[in-house]
């Protein structure tokens, strides 16, 4: 939607000369992406969410307003007329009447019924569009800070054995056959055979659930096995990007995987350097490929300085 | 594979006059399937394995064997020429281990190895090879006594809403870009969205994890919301069928769901009486789909007698 579709009540339209407006939820991320921005020159102003983000962010905020508060973080925004927006860092799954009133303001009751009914990406889906009614152009970080983003490549030193790479296809063509589906992101292929599939209880969740499998009688006999994480084919990215953590790899070492596959360009790492560290200590393998599973062999993320890590 | 590609050690080449060999596994099905085929005037003999088979079954067995002890198994089902031999039961999802000597036995280590390695379908599959390799002919409970299997149509008092055959349209359109896969045959949809598919743990564990969801914190807005249980497309039905009883119905309810959709023809109802009577009492509905969602509206089971509860 062009910010000529102009709804009511919108005055100040974004000027290109504008910052960078950061709706900021929990977690790094808010802060990696606006110290991303301030290097590459440009201006950054940040609305962090009260009881989500971190301590930190709060600090150098330039509003601290309630996720509800929809009157005043709008506000907000038009005085700062932004070049782009972007909504960055989890507001921790919020339950949808979070944002009833904020829809309620600015669609009609049918199409907010229809947004809250289509599920978590249905929802954030919605909250774009009433930021573009208002005329503010929405950005993701795939196009705002595309270094943080996993590069195609072997991320650190251990590399996948053939029938590690046997189940990444497995799991990659799984998450593309469910891409017209609002589901996770992630499977746990064993053997070529699919494990687990993440719904909403998250990708943590799932390898809990396939490490609970493996201790039962099903996944015993089965060796190995690892994690696919890639976006849904057409996903829009400033909704919802695929992210993965030093977390991630503990979860999936004690869900007794040999690794971890992302998708490359569209998968954001949480602090790649420790991440690559714990990938390396537990001795998995944690590569970003293409859509058939495929990567370079040249070494992936370097944004932050990952890799060098032991 | 037919009886002519003869593996060597097979002597006996089942007869179109022999009974049919019942496998027997646990739960009730293996007597009800017995009981349908004596009513078809079918001979019967029932090989059921100690520790799996219940009770009644054990009692009117004609052997009673270990699982592992494929020799003896293979023995009997020699000496009885059965026209047909049809598995039926589980055997709680076995080790693979448990097959593997009798696999061993027969075919090649390779073999065994892709096998064992293409998960539970492929178990199975492996299970039917042998027996088929030895010149018998397997046969499936929907091709010997398919009134065991639900008929399109509303099995219960209740009739699905609106918003629930739209969220099975989306269950049965998943389970279908899903039947390439070797993943589970269910899913959960609440208002058109995927809480959950179902993998190796099974519908209960996947139904407690939907009701878990509910009582955190993204479920909750979201009402309603069914089971959907369908075969993959092209799925063999003599090695899985996809089976409901009166548990499924008391795990959707606790599940907050509003009803079950299963594949019409295709779905086992355990017990059809007492899971009817479930979902009436719990205000779920019940219905027999086509691929399509679509339904008859004549009633579905009546070989048990179902549909009579109030």
């Amino acid at each position: 939607m062009s910010p000529e579709d102009g709804a009511p009540g919108h005055s100040q339209a974004p000027r290109a000369a504008g910052p960078v407006a950061l709706l900021a939820g929990g977690g790094a991320l808010p802060g990696l992406l606006a110290e991303a921005l301030i290097r590459r020159g440009r201006p950054v102003r940040i609305l962090a969410f009260r009881g989500f983000a971190e301590r930190a962010l709060v600090r150098r905020a330039d509003l601290v307003v309630d996720l509800i508060d929809y009157k005043r973080s709008f506000a907000a925004l038009r005085s700062w007329a932004p070049a782009e927006v972007v909504l960055v860092g989890p507001v921790n799954r919020p339950k949808p009447g979070a944002f009833m009133g904020a829809l309620a303001a600015f669609r009609n009751r049918e199409e907010i019924a229809a947004i809250l009914g289509s599920g978590d990406d249905g929802l954030l889906t919605g909250v774009v569009r009433v930021l573009e009614d208002q005329g503010f152009v929405v950005s993701g970080i795939d196009s705002l800070a595309p270094e943080l983003l996993a590069q195609s490549g072997q991320l650190g030193a251990v590399a996948p054995d053939a029938e590690s790479r046997a189940s990444i296809a497995v799991g990659l063509a799984a998450l593309a056959a469910l891409s017209p589906f609002d589901v996770g992101q992630a499977v746990a292929v064993c053997a070529r055979w699919i494990a687990a599939i993440e719904g909403p209880e998250g990708t943590d969740a799932m390898l809990k659930r396939v490490r609970s499998l493996r201790s039962g009688r099903r996944l015993r006999a089965i060796h190995g096995g690892v994690l696919v994480k890639a976006p849904k084919r057409g996903q829009d990215l400033r909704v919802d990007l695929p992210t993965i953590g030093p977390r991630t790899v503990v979860r999936a070492a004690a869900a007794g995987l040999r690794g971890i596959a992302i998708a490359a360009g569209a998968t954001l790492v949480i602090d790649p350097e420790r991440t690559v560290a714990e990938a390396d200590r537990r001795g998995l393998f944690l590569i970003a490929v293409d859509e058939a599973g495929a990567f370079d062999t040249a070494p992936g993320i370097d944004a932050a300085g990952a890799r060098g890590a032991p």
